[in-house]
């Protein structure tokens, strides 16, 4: 928190350029900005906002420059790694009330939105146009905030990620100034790419206040699997050969036998409970008949015990349903303690050798854990139960998430595949980056030179 | 050029570093790496080394800093913007001797390369794993010069564009250290997103040392197809119905009239000199079939002529070399003058008026030209045929380009979808990015204070 003077000063010029309403000091307000829904430390704001529009955080940031006052952009709280969270306390900027869908341009398979919009909203719209968006993170976060972390999910195997998607982005900067990263072309080799370089900074260069994404027509045929392995190894050498042969993918999601068990546990299911793949494929009715068969000859290749289709979408459903409720499973099955998610990203040939270290460190921590993965970009993540308030297991926790990042760095990874740096994966930045770090640094400095935005994100 | 003290300074110093017969000033030499492709005006370097690898590399750069001479990367040479000629002289490094594929692994569809690679050599080493690499710009440039002008080309459509494939790159920077852009993981959120940040900085920020490219595996089948329409109009509406169908395009490209009479006199075919589409589809065979048949249903509902399958390699690959020849068909027709190739991108919605409009702009200035477009990216091209030495003709050509530039510019389109700024698209980058090439700027000025690295392009 900063001192009681200056914030009565921020309050008060920040209500000459908001309405009273949209200026808050409200205890319970500045509880809900003060943590993400992770176990990180939760640190309370001095003041939260609610802008209607970019010239309001411009105002905004003005006003935070003025008094040389932090500033963290807020969209639903999602952060994994305490990316909003504001440890400096200051003005945490909440973007709810910019929740327009701006336009759909169906012929460009483009839409505009404002950052508070939520990836449930906005694909309730798209609907109406036989579009998609592609991203899907699991939780429903705003499309302002997925871009932040550079969010992804189980569909960027095929589709990519949150990056993948941005085509231009309106985001007011440091010192006030609004400008736009991109355009509305599909592609552009004109000046430096701030698309990709705002994306996943995580509210530290700028404060995004508009989106222009890329979205996708709905897939003619969906067809869902569940393929059940012996061991981890064969269910990741059955998704390298899928991959090879050429089998367009659009999820493909390892659980771990553990994570299958707290599974059946909590919901309607009674799975094997051995390592198995959550499949889907999308495509034309005859393309996916085809690779359908193909693929099942591969899995059968690789040991697989048994493979179930659903083809309709009820059985799609639950399968899906089943898969996302994997962290909540573990929740419910654990009352009283809360989830560490960790998140890295190897290549995938080293996929199965990280997973099978990954299940030696949980159970070397004795802690209760699980693995769930998006198996084809080599991404995965230990659910893992604990009571933050006990020394004991938060330092059993740390060592299971050092080592499983020491061992994705060794082998050309990265410390977080999807999830973001915030605070929590910091301490890796300079291990991953070492002198590319520097650079960072540099265009932190150069955009922001009194580090107003989110300061102490990613970069220290 | 520098002047003649400080040029032999700089020559006597990089033979320390570099073995003599790799530090040049032969006048040959130095005129074969003072131009690229296009009409853009030659300008001679002082030396030209061909270093063995990174170390030299940076041992180059050091030299360059201390005595404070322009650098420029060069790889092949088949810019279009004039992106590797020497404005202000120095050194061209040029990366000839740095061409060895490093690593290929095929389970994780990565290959690490040398940035003298050249796009054949690549595709003929990884065909021997069932891979090749996608990116597909016409011309066999370097993987070094395709990342520094973030080339795309006919596949783009369905596998995106150079920044997409990179994964990690080694560069020095301006300073002569090292550091790596990414990791081999597919995906990451950790850290700012350099690898977008360097691809497409046309030398500008870092000299790149190594690749590591993303490659996808040879598709199962392939067909290909010749549509044709009476107005460009009902093409381009094709293509949008075709998209939106969700068929996966793997090429979709316009050809106007005047460019088919062109390849007709050119090569050994005899088409229809009408608006026409050059198609290809990557599946499996049961799903390409059902592709091609709906996509005949919807050409035909677009008021298509004629559409003409190629399921053959050899009927395939002599509709996509008469494709690729047009640019060469106007210059063969047209001896004695020179091609300027203009390149925007605007959304696919606005193309159709696009077209139009550059067709009026074309006939307006009496020059030869005709118009080839990647049409499912939006981005498209106007082959002009003119004689450089002409003021008039220059005049007019640039009115040309102007032209189409703003009118892409009013429309949401950016200035150049795949050739780069250089020097040629520099006019346009104000009224392109706004208050963005402010921040361009202080993005460069933090990573290459001193203005070594190939000063002049992309930002003035």
């Amino acid at each position: 928190m900063q001192d009681t003077g200056k914030r009565i000063e921020a309050v008060e010029e920040l209500r000459k350029v908001l309405s009273e309403d949209r200026v808050t000091m409200n205890e319970t307000m500045l509880e809900q900005h003060s943590s993400d829904e992770s176990y990180h430390t939760p640190y309370l704001p001095d003041v939260v906002v609610f802008p209607d529009n970019a010239d309001e955080v411009s105002d905004v940031m003005e006003v935070a420059a003025r008094l040389d006052m932090p500033v963290v952009p807020y969209g639903y709280g999602s952060s994994l790694e305490a990316s909003v969270i504001p440890h400096q306390g200051g003005i945490t900027i909440d973007f709810a009330n910019m929740n327009n869908i701006l336009k759909v341009r169906e012929d460009d398979f483009l839409v505009t939105v404002q950052p508070g919009v939520t990836r449930s909203q906005l694909d309730k719209e798209l609907k109406k146009y036989g579009l998609f968006f592609t991203v899907d993170p699991g939780a429903d976060a705003t499309l302002g905030g997925m871009a932040a972390t550079n969010a992804s999910g189980t569909t960027s195997v095929k589709y990519g990620i949150m990056r993948d998607q941005v085509r231009d982005m309106e985001v007011v900067l440091a010192d006030g100034s609004t400008i736009h990263t991109g355009s509305m072309a599909a592609k552009s080799s004109s000046g430096y790419n701030l698309n990709g370089l705002f994306v996943g900074s995580e509210g530290t260069l700028g404060c995004f206040t508009e989106l222009t994404l890329k979205v996708t027509g709905i897939p003619e045929h969906i067809m869902a699997a569940r393929a059940e392995f012996t061991s981890v190894d064969d269910a990741v050498e059955a998704v390298i050969a899928i991959m090879q042969a050429g089998i367009s993918i659009a999820r493909v999601e390892l659980v771990d036998e553990e994570a299958i068990r707290q599974m059946n546990l909590y919901s309607d299911t009674s799975y094997q409970e051995v390592p198995t793949l959550f499949l889907e494929l999308h495509g034309n009715e005859a393309g996916l008949q085809h690779d359908t068969q193909f693929m099942e000859e591969l899995v059968v290749d690789m040991n697989c015990r048994q493979v179930e289709f659903e083809t309709d979408t009820a059985g799609r459903n639950k399968l899906w349903e089943a898969r996302h409720h994997a962290a909540y499973a573990f929740i419910h099955n654990h009352p009283g303690r809360q989830q560490m998610v960790t998140d890295v990203c190897v290549p995938i040939s080293e996929l199965a050798g990280a997973i099978k270290d990954a299940r030696g460190a949980i159970q070397a921590s004795g802690l209760s854990g699980g693995i769930v993965g998006h198996v084809g970009d080599g991404n995965y993540h230990i659910l893992l139960m604990l009571n933050p308030s006990d020394p004991y297991e938060m330092e059993k926790a740390d060592q299971v998430n050092e080592q499983i990042v020491n061992y994705a760095l060794e082998r050309g990874g990265t410390c977080t595949g999807e999830h973001g740096v915030g605070t929590g994966k910091q301490k890796y930045q300079q291990r991953e980056h070492g002198g590319a770090l520097q650079v960072m640094r540099k265009i932190k400095r150069a955009l922001d030179p009194d580090d107003l935005l989110n300061p102490g994100k990613i970069i220290e």
